[in-house]
């Protein structure tokens, strides 16, 4: 299992250096070689000799209850990766690195055909994978579950449907009272200060550099090649102080998570986290319930103040942290207020979900995405750059990850209430810059368990119950009646 | 075979990532991605189907030339490869991570006996590699062999032994002479303003930033991942111009020659480099015979003044000229003017031969190394940094290497005099900044046949005879003479 790791690990470097630092000639090579180590790791990971000795191990009673799940776990994963073929899995492997690059491509110029060629193709693959897998119900299911073990089509749809109305309601009162000013973020924000801000910051919130770095990329992402060495990357937008910063403390969200896994546990499923939806639930964890709290700021403002202060020297931080939590309709999701983000995903999902079904076809994609963006959010897309070309998920085949989202910030919201009922001190904590009482709860609360529990699992022995959407809704209302005098 | 190329190219990202940008937390980690990629690249080599094809291809009378050339050098590897067991190769590998870095903790601070534990693990391990390979003579042959097919103690006596008088003349005939000043190249030149200018170089040069990078690391090398992804480091001291400069053309030569390889061929011999003591060749052509000649200088000092106004605004080319090429016996090889340069590799080759022999034991190598420098070149050691700890390569268990270094400059010297001979234009060139006349001439005559022929193959072809160190006399002996005003 390590030695699958390790080949896993090098495939997670190769794609790294791709998004970071890889000369464009080199594409073609590239491709090639991910795709023999992606082939290798599946092989070695479906070997016979492998699921005799898991099979094995599974009928050993005397295990202890971790060794047990390690078992258990591998053999579900196992089972989940025999139902592809390996030649499979190669043509995806290539066809993702050359859809990464055409994606590149047509984002730089906004021209969806592009990538269009591409995206068909890789569509096609994810029915086929889909059918590999296998499904009861709705086809999307058999992808979904692999992001979010046991997520289905009807689960999804009754958490979407749940939080549409009261989010729509909560909108359409703000949108009754005068916008907020945001345009001292809008300044002239140098790149070089900006990085240094951004190493500044994610040190402050514990980002441990001697097992991690940040880099810059085309879209910020997090990986992971051990606990020991996580690296997260950004971009940073010279006119645009927010584009960076909140995708740096959501990358730092998944970072500090990743470096919280147990590193003995290396390579093996206890070594891993616990789903994506929990995953993302550390990123939105760090980005919003606390990167966008008036606490936070309190303590980081005045170090943001004397890092730019022509820009922000005369700026309050009222209005500063008014102007962070501005809930605006726009066009771009990773950098969508806390409320109108979920309807970027509510998008994206039907839209995977129609995809999937065959009720719309690749070609269609940019002209329904622009139509939902109007029915949902009321705007118009100017170009697909802005639009279905924005986000790089498709390019690596990922579909049915997006609801992964939305759960995730449900799950923020739940668990950063057990949080502060567990810590009274913790408010006043993040008001003196002191990051460290959060992320030592979150790592023996969470991030210690590695992939133990499933979220549900992991939510009720935290919170004592599963998934409830009313902690978002109750955080979220507070709040913006408080910044929107509701 | 292509296959096992993407492995080991895989296995070059990581250790160039390693020696790049990794955080030093990742150390375990990586030792074990590296050690099962290394793994299982010899299992896939030397697995008995890829064999049989091997020997079976080997039989067919009617391919063409290249093709038969690919197969034979593929089954001389394979049987160079069978020697060695897989487990060994994965032991070997493992000492190799954990031994780069400490070596790098024992450079830091000086310290021989950090490095001593895993240097001794090194050398036993490379007796050992070196029975399982064989060798006719001294056991050292058979490490030689690994670097320059064919290269033996007694072949590497005979040019080390006459060179040896005729530089030694020289030197002495030098030493009777004021010394040059090169107080010059030790102001303070800035970091950015130095990673400027050797970017700047590079791209004048001929460095195709398309298909390669540069990147800073502790010690300067160069490596690809085909030759459409050629990574070259360098290393900057702000109080010596010279430091990062001649190692940056050097590792430019090197990465020239990579990126010279023809793609077509990957994975396969052709694709490869002739040997070690060609691809020295070419990053000591372009280090010295070019990069230190007058002739470049008269077209770049204009650019280095622009950039360093302050610090070489009133330095005449003709100082500077005498500057770059001041010989002068010093501690560090890879700063070593071109004379003295020899000695650096002589006393390194009569080290790892003793060493290999049991004739000195590791914890004897500082002793001795400082012993052999006072003897050849009068100088003291004052601390092992600078002295036995200087150089990387056996922490990478590069015993043998060194040799390849002074059979790379005296070919360079062979080659650049028929460059010169055929190309009547090529001085007024490369006064002009036009080195694309050098770099189409070696990309003719030596780049586009990869691995076709061996060194001496490859020489007799191009020069019309084998190895002769007269050329590098020749060229060092009129060079110098005009510097010195012999």
């Amino acid at each position: 299992m390590q030695k699958i790791a390790d080949l896993r690990y090098a495939l997670a470097v190769l794609q790294w250096d791709q998004e970071t630092y890889m000369p464009p000639k080199s594409n073609e090579a590239r491709a090639r070689q991910v795709a023999t180590l992606s082939e290798l790791s599946h092989q070695m990971f479906t070997d016979d000799g492998l699921k005799n000795l898991l099979y094995e191990l599974n009928k050993i009673n005397d295990l202890q209850e971790d060794e047990k799940k390690n078992i258990s776990l591998s053999l579900y994963d196992y089972e989940q990766q025999t139902k592809i073929p390996g030649e499979f899995v190669r043509k995806l492997s290539e066809v993702t690195s050359r859809s990464f690059q055409s994606w590149v491509d047509a984002r730089k110029t906004g021209n969806f055909k592009i990538f269009e060629p591409l995206l068909a193709e890789m569509v096609a693959l994810k029915k086929q994978e889909a059918d590999y897998l296998g499904y009861e119900g709705h086809i999307y299911n058999a992808l979904l579950n692999q992001y979010e073990r046991g997520a289905t089509v009807q689960m999804l749809d009754r958490v979407f449907h749940s939080i549409q109305q009261p989010l729509k309601n909560l909108l359409d009162k703000i949108s009754t009272k005068p916008p907020v000013d945001d345009s001292t973020l809008l300044k002239h924000f140098p790149r070089e200060q900006q990085w240094k801000f951004s190493m500044d910051l994610l040190k402050k919130m514990g980002f441990d550099f001697n097992a991690g770095r940040q880099d810059i990329s085309e879209h910020p992402f997090t990986t992971s090649f051990s606990s020991t060495d996580v690296r997260i990357t950004t971009r940073i937008d010279e006119n645009d102080f927010g584009n960076m910063t909140w995708s740096c403390i959501h990358e730092l969200g998944h970072g500090l998570y990743e470096q919280g896994l147990p590193s003995s546990e290396y390579g093996l499923p206890l070594g891993e986290y616990a789903s994506l939806s929990i995953h993302e639930s550390q990123s939105r964890l760090w980005e919003n319930n606390v990167g966008r709290s008036l606490a936070c700021w309190q303590f980081l403002f005045p170090v943001l103040q004397q890092s730019f202060p022509e820009q922000l020297g005369k700026t309050s931080i009222e209005s500063f942290y008014k102007a962070i939590n501005k809930v605006q309709p726009s066009l771009i999701r990773t950098e969508a207020d806390e409320l109108t983000y979920h309807f970027h995903v509510i998008i994206r999902y039907e839209l995977e979900k129609k995809l999937m079904e065959g009720a719309i076809q690749v070609n269609d994609i940019p002209a329904y995405w622009n139509e939902q963006y109007k029915k949902y959010l009321d705007i118009d897309v100017p170009g697909d750059k802005q639009g279905c070309l924005q986000d790089v998920h498709w390019s690596h085949g990922s579909f049915g990850y997006f609801p992964t989202y939305s759960l995730g910030s449900l799950y923020a919201a739940q668990f950063f209430k057990e949080a502060s009922n567990q810590l009274p001190e913790l408010n006043v904590d993040i008001q003196k810059g002191q990051f460290q009482t959060l992320l030592s709860w979150l790592r023996e609360h969470i991030h210690q368990y590695g992939r133990k529990y499933t979220s549900e699992e992991l939510c009720v022995k935290l919170t004592g119950e599963p998934l409830n959407i009313e902690y978002f809704m109750k955080y979220a209302s507070e709040k913006y009646s408080q910044i929107y005098g509701l």
